[in-house]
């Protein structure tokens, strides 16, 4: 791990950890930014380091779509599976060993079946779409579920009012779900545009986690569809600009490890690279990680002004999940 | 077999019946009114037999609940499940060899257990939902149910609006599916009222359905739960009472085959009978069919004005609810 540049502050550690040589971080307060697969990998290796109560997982909500009349969170459902232990690792999406039963019997009956509901993460769909008519918020209906599923720490959806992400395309202004799962990324990206953007607040948790918080990470998350809605919401770049924050690049020389992030890029006339990340975030990160592969790319990222740090950033199991946390968390803290 | 009383009318029948001994039904134009098992094992009988386009099944909706969301009708799902050859014969209700994956996750999130929902069924409740959701009728909705189901001839529920049962009882009043699932019909009955009758009407498709029956056929459901709706309706008792109609008695040697009738009558002050069950049409029924087992009830039933049948109508397997619908249909159809 190399550290390029000294421009983070540093964390108020408790002595023991400040008098040893290996930090714990016992007293570090972390609010991570995270989209989908990326974000749910680096989430569960944070959850596996840091006390639960410490660690608020900030999960964006522009993918979430009505479907069948369910109310359907995927990115939240990814990183509550993953942090519960019940993801599945080949799909990146719903719960391992679940079966489509109820999916097989409405193609049956003439319903849809483009959207993957096993019959577990089904349950997690109905629920929610009852509590929220009922009246609960979708952070109430989240900790309602997560809690039930076993996720130590708090996870927070963005807001609780709708914001769909929508994407502009040569084929077409598609809901990100649609774009995403039904046309498989196909059509050609030109830009996004936000529903409900006009009114949506970030909720009052997800602002007291990022007041408290003495570091802000960007999970390796898609920019424009991921981590740029939690941005976008009124007062989140202001509180994040006041932190330490360190994002993690999900590009690693130059693709995506999943997903249509560099498609996207290219589509938007960028060459995708830990830069081109980098670039997006610049003035507002205090920290960035690169992947090994992209160590080269070091000091292209130092001067947006940028601590960085190379370290391995691919997470396929649990050990390479906490060894990433552990390498993101003493980056952060580490004096300089 | 024994017909004790020639009150019947006579049905158009094509020529060939006529002129044969054994009758045959291509050209009989039937309305079975059907609650759940009992009305479902008949009808699927009766469907055996009759030519899909002279087959209706009016279906009682007064059972239909929402439940985490969900528009669920009971009856409908019994009658459909049954004539599709899905139903699960040892429960009464749901399909055969359903899993409940869906459920038991549901359980696990803090989610009601109290209903069964086999994963098959759910796909019924998701799709009539959001097709209902959608802006379409109940009637259109079950009919396309239906039909990706195989059920060869028109399933029509009573009414497109709620018209829900509720049961008075000492315990309070209770939706039905809170006392007949819930509360597995504890509580002591003391009378029904339906919310929504204030408005409900039966469907352009139910009238029409009864007003070109030559024979109207009560099948063997609790008359206060599964008939009674439907007579409630305006226009109906009105439509029926113009047309032949013959009813098979739901109570056995004073037991119900199913179900709480028998209860039902004894705690509303009625000893439950075949000539109870009978007292209840007595005006509006042209014919009754009582089970072997009652023989010796057939004279009372015949001084309500009725002509009666006696004859074994237990129906567990589908041989036998195609000898009892061919029994009722050779009864009504009987020259007097």
């Amino acid at each position: 791990m190399a550290v390029t540049a000294p421009s983070l502050e540093s964390f108020k550690l408790d002595e023991e950890t400040t008098m040893n040589e290996k930090p714990n971080f016992a007293n570090l307060n972390v609010a991570a930014l995270a989209g989908g697969v990326g974000g749910a990998r680096l989430a569960q290796g944070l959850a596996a380091i840091l006390p639960p109560e410490r660690l608020h997982i900030i999960v964006n909500t522009g993918d979430d779509f009505e479907h069948l009349g369910l109310t359907i969170c995927p990115d939240l459902d990814t990183v509550m599976y993953t942090l519960s232990g019940l993801a599945n690792p080949k799909t990146g999406w719903g719960i391992a060993g679940d079966t489509f039963t109820c999916l097989e019997a409405i193609q049956r009956r003439g319903g849809p079946g483009w959207f993957n509901l096993g019959d577990r993460d089904l349950a997690t769909h109905i629920l929610r779409t009852q509590w929220l008519h009922e009246g609960q918020r979708l952070t109430e209906v989240t900790a309602r579920l997560a809690t039930a599923l076993g996720v130590p720490c708090a996870l927070l959806p963005m807001c609780d009012t709708p914001y769909q992400t929508q994407v502009i395309t040569a084929a077409g202004t598609l809901p990100f779900q649609e774009y995403f799962v039904h046309q498989r990324c196909r059509p050609e990206v030109r830009a996004f545009r936000w529903e409900g953007a006009d009114v949506a607040q970030p909720t009052p948790e997800v602002m007291a986690a990022l007041e408290q918080a003495d570091l802000v990470i960007f999970c390796p998350s898609n920019p424009f569809v991921s981590i740029a809605p939690i941005l976008n919401l009124p007062g989140v770049k202001e509180a994040i600009s006041r932190r330490a924050s360190v994002a993690v690049s999900p590009i690693l020389g130059g693709e995506a490890v999943k997903g249509p992030a560099a498609k996207m890029f290219r589509e938007l006339g960028i060459a995708p690279s830990a830069v081109a990340v980098a670039e997006r975030y610049a003035g507002l990160l205090t920290g960035f990680v690169l992947d090994s592969v992209d160590a080269g790319l070091a000091p292209a990222v130092a001067a947006l002004g940028m601590a960085t740090c190379v370290m391995p950033t691919l997470m396929p199991g649990l050990d390479e999940r906490i060894a990433v946390a552990r390498g993101v968390l003493e980056f952060a803290v580490a004096p300089r």
